[in-house]
Formats: C-alpha cells, structure tokens, sequence
C-alpha cells in the first residue's frame, strides 16, 4: 500500500481541503529545500517531544476504553511510541536540548484537545483521532526524500513499518464506524495545521 | 534476585497474614499434588482471562498518568499482558472453552476495584497496587515445580522475565512513595485471596 | 403515584426475586418489630454515610455525561444528596458516632462498582444504575410506617419529594434506553442485598 | 466584600497584566458606550451558553474529585449553573436564537482545556481554575452600571450572590493551596482574554 492510498480513505476524502493544510507545511518545504532555520528544527523537536508526551496518554486512555481484538493494535502504537519518546530524548540530549521547555500554547490546545477527546469519546471516535494524527503526519513526511540532513527524521514517518501501522489504524476505523468520526478527524486537520504554522511562525 | 526476596519488601512485610493468605490457595496445592478437578482448571482459566482484560484497563489507565520514565515499565507491562491475552485466547481455543462466560461476582469485584482505583487514585499508589497484583502471583506460581500438566502455566508467572518485571514494578514503588501504598496494597491482597477462593469453591 | 407502582417498572420486573433481596432486609423487620439492636443501628449509620459520598461521587460524573435536559435531575439529586450528607453528619454529631471509620468491605466493593460504573458506562446505563440505588431504597423504606424511634428515618425514604425523585429516574430511564441496563440494574440490587445484610450480620 | 476586593488576591496579583486583559473587553465597553452591535451580542449569547455546558461537565467532575465540605460549595454552584442554562435557553428563545450552533473554534479550546483539566488536575488546582473564570467574569461585569438594554445580564454576574459564591472559591483556594495553581489560573485568563476577542471579531 502507497502512504498516498491513504488520501483515498473516506475520512479524508471527507476532510476536503482540511488534508491539504494539515499535510503541507513551510517547514516541510524548508527541508525539501535545505534551508531550514536551525531554531526553526529546534522548536520543532521540543514541541512534537511534548506533544507525544501528550498523545501517549491519549493512546492509554483509549487502549483502555477499546475492546479485544482492536485495543492490540493501539496497544503496539503505545509500545512504538514509547520508544519514538526515548528516540527524541536521545536527538536532544546530542542537541543539548532542554525538552521541559515550556508547551507552546498551540501545542498545548492540541493535547488538551486530546486528552478532552480521550475521556469523553466513545472509542470508534478515538480511533478516528488516532487515524487523522498519524495518517496526516505519514502523509506529510513521506512528500519528502529521506535524504540530506533530516533523513533520519524522514525516514522515521515514512518507513513501511509506519505505513503499516496507519494501515492498520484505517482497518478499525472502517470496521467501527461511529457518526462522529468525520467531524473529529477534522477536528485533529485543524490542530495539525495549526501546529505546523506554529513550528515555522513560534 | 530471587522470587522470595520480594517478601522482605516493605508493603509484604507490612501486609503481614494477608500476603499469605493471598498466595497460598488450595487450587495450587492441587496443581502441586497432582489432583486438580478438571472443572476447576475451567473456571481458574475462564475467571483469570476475563480478570487479564480488567486488568490491561486498569494498566492503560495508570499508563495515562504515570510521568517518563516509570511510564516505560508499565508500557511493556501491557505489551506483555496483551500477549498473555493472545496466549489465554488460543489456550481456550484448544480446550474448547467460553471465553464470554459471565465475570463470576468475585471476579467482577476485583476488577471494579482495579478500574475505580485506576480512575480516582494518583499514580503511586496505582503502582503499588500493581505490584500486589503481579508480586503476588508470582510468588504463588513460583511455589510450584515448573512439570506436569501444567507446566507452562506454572513457568509463565514464575520465568525470570516475570521476576525481572516485578522488580521493576518494586523499583518504581520504593522510588515513588505515598502513604496510601500500604492501604492499598492489601486491598489487592483481599482481592487475591478471595479469587483463589472462588477458583476453588466456584 | 405510589411508590409500590415502580415495582411494575421494567426494570424492577426483570430483576424478579433480586428485587425482593435488595428490598427486604432483617435490619428493617427489626425497626418495623421495635427490637432493633443500637450497634446494627449505629453500623448501619456510618456505613450509609459513606456509601453516600461514594454515590455523590457517582452522581458527579453522572452529571458530566449526561446531556440537558435530562442532567437537571441528577444535579437536583447531587443537591438532595449534598443535603442529606449534612443530615447524617447531624446524626451522627448526636449520638458521638465517628463517621471515618473505615468502609466495611461489603461497602467498599459497592462503592468501587458505583466508581468504575461512573467512568466506564455510557450514561444510559448510569441512569439504570442511579433508579436501581433510589427505587429499592425508596421501596425498602416505605414498607415501613413513618413512626417510632425511627421515624425521621423511614420518613426521609418514603416522603412524597422523594418519590418524585424516584419518578423522575424512571422517567429517565424509560426515555433514554440501553441494552446493558438490566443487567446492571440487577447489579445494584446485588449489592444492595449484600448492603442490608453487611448492616444485620457486621 | 466589594468585587474589586478579589483583585487583591494573591492568584490575581500573580497573574499581572493577564487580569485586565482578561477582564476589559471591547464587547463590555461597547455595553458601556451603548453601541454594542446587534450580532456580536447574539454571538456572545450563543457561544457563552456552549461554554457554560462545558463548564457544568468540569464542574461535576471537580465535584467528584473534591472531599467534604469543600465539595459542597462546588455542589451549590452547580445547581446555579443549571439555573443559568435555563436562563441562557429562555433567553434564546425569546430572541430566536439558535443554542446548537457550532461551538466557535476558541470556545471549543477553552472547553477543551476546562475538561481536560478536570481529568487530569488534583481537585487543589480545579479550585483555582474555577476560582479564575468566576472571578475573571465577576471583575469583567461589575465594572458596568446595571442598567440599559442589558441590565440584566450585568447584574447577574454582578449581584451580590454571585460575588459570594465567588468569595467561596477563593476561601477554597486558600484553604487548599497547591504548587501548580497560578500556572492554571494564568491559563484561565488567557482563555478569557481570547473568548472575549473572538465575541468581539467573530
């Protein structure tokens, strides 16, 4: 399966121009065109260090919520993640990276949203929240060659253990379908965007 | 370190008679003596996968609020319960049992405590509470020699993999205290207690 | 209305002989009898107590998942509920009873399923559960005539605000069904039975 | 208590200019100035019923998270929350208004935050969010006359009762203190200051 297939996935098909701003961003062109700002990257790996924080707790809360056989692949998601949390404090720490630094508030509103979504939503919507923050950051990454001096970043959203994953994501939200999904998945474009112009504006 | 060595820990030593209350039970002496009734093997089975799932709630739940890096201990813990899930599935499959049996009220109420406690109680004492449930299963499998019938049941909760998670669950209590551990740790016992008991006496 | 009319409520005929368990208790016979002995009264008293900040717990976060304009009545039960706090502590300062003595395990595994029920059920289901806790005491109670030592007692169960409250959980009930209500409708009436009887025997 | 007595609080002082920018608003001064444009207040009107339904579910769970008697003051201000809604739809009513409009993208953000929080914070912290919206909105209203088309609705966040129950809260506040408070009262206000321009912007 092409990363690509995704895009015909009906949620983000759904998503209208939504997807198109959630998965184009100035950082990313940056990188394709080598002339990234180096305190542009450094907020970059800060913020999406917190963000993960906050996403892992938004994944536990939902393994707990999601029956067998369902909560296995979240629960394989949480494990991955847990190392991508060890992978970014292994980049700062050679970076000589504080990654206590404060939560931006465009982050913070994308965690607070998701951890909200975490305890209140019934479990087919959380899983159409997973699909959106992985589909779109798989999407993103994978419009670049895993090349030059980000290619370690690259490779890492764009590898077929990745696509794998979201594809397994897209799996269950297709098997438990729940009305509210679309709007959530919209919902999470939104915050995606949001977070890309904050990683290039501050 | 050898499994006993856990019971010089301080939240054992201080449960006093319930550790043994909660990790000697008639159903293992059987295992031990060779004459356990077919039947209540069933119901062990049945009762203790249905807790498994309880369990991996409360787990996700305490994942959700536990900071990095005692985060990671619990993540693999969970890793490894869905594996033990995967693996209590295909024991069932082979011996053709119901795996949806209803929770017996025993079983039902440990694991209302677990998810209660999961949802109200800080993370500390999340930990201690799940290090009473795995110590002492350990320590109640480990009694046995790993032959027989039930060999691979017994090496399952007694294999140095499990002792090296306990361990790392008894790290993480001595370095995150709170004063409501004790209290807490020896509801799990009662807990214990009374599910050898139902798995006996059904 | 007459509070035996939610005896023929669906709920309560498809509980069938739980109903009467949960609804007939030799703690009442004995206040009806005039030979109830003071210390059952006093267990019975602190023990009540603390199940009732467990259910303002339960009513609490029945409240957040509920929406308007059903969550009218459950704030105007939390209001209820708040007050009678106030009237068994006023009780309790009297006769010099220490309502912190700890939670009878027959308690506290009621309050653990209230718990876990508030935070894993969809409100639907809550709602069974909080008719379930209100009609079989209102039904327990109201057999007995409002005189005596006691008859503040019985009075506070049986008086016509509170039926209207019962009334206005069943309306609820019947409105916003859910396949999983009975089933903890019963739920409750287990442990109510169990309740009474923790309150008789200690 | 004069209102602009809570400004000598110690979370308000800590906040510095986060206060006033939370509490003056063009929209309040347009109130003053009697030129407060037509379909700004009808924006007002709708988004701030959205967001007080998010507050009622922040509210329950503090409720649920906070012990006696500190809980009961969180229990009266819900039920006068409940009483604004029905004052929220009556007013709607009368003018036509559609409450089920889509939550504005900010208020969604500060409701969001309001139930994550209300998740996630020990009950110390919840008292100091809420004391930030109640007084922040108390301060913002009582700096105007309680006269003109709008009367009403200045008195009602302006009136002595309301500052009461404020007063309660920062009693609370003060009786449970807690490291993170002001780190969350100043997001509160930050909040406040971005709802207020967007009632004001659209």
């Amino acid at each position: 399966m092409s990363p690509r297939a995704f895009e015909e996935s009906p949620l983000v098909v759904g998503a209208r121009a939504l997807w198109r701003e959630a998965t184009e961003a100035e950082f990313l062109s940056a990188i394709r065109d080598g002339n990234l700002p180096h305190d542009v990257f450094q907020r970059w790996l800060v913020q999406d260090y917190s963000f993960a924080k906050g996403l892992a707790s938004f994944q536990a809360i939902a393994v707990a919520k999601t029956p067998r056989p369902a909560q296995k692949v979240l629960i394989a998601g949480l494990s991955a993640l847990d190392a991508e949390l060890d992978w970014f404090e292994h980049n700062a720490r050679k970076r000589a990276l504080n990654l206590n630094a404060e939560l931006h508030p465009t982050s913070r509103r994308y965690v607070d949203y998701l951890v909200s979504s975490a305890y209140t939503q019934p479990f087919e919507v959380l899983l159409a929240i997973l699909y959106g923050v992985e589909a779109s950051y798989l999407c993103a990454w994978c419009a670049l060659e895993a090349s030059g001096p980000y290619a370690e970043f690259i490779d890492r959203w764009s590898n077929a253990q990745f696509v794998d994953y979201v594809r397994g994501l897209l799996d269950l939200c297709n098997r438990h379908t729940h009305e509210l999904q679309q709007e959530e998945f919209n919902e999470v474009l939104r915050h995606e965007r949001d977070f890309w112009r904050m990683t290039w504006e501050g």
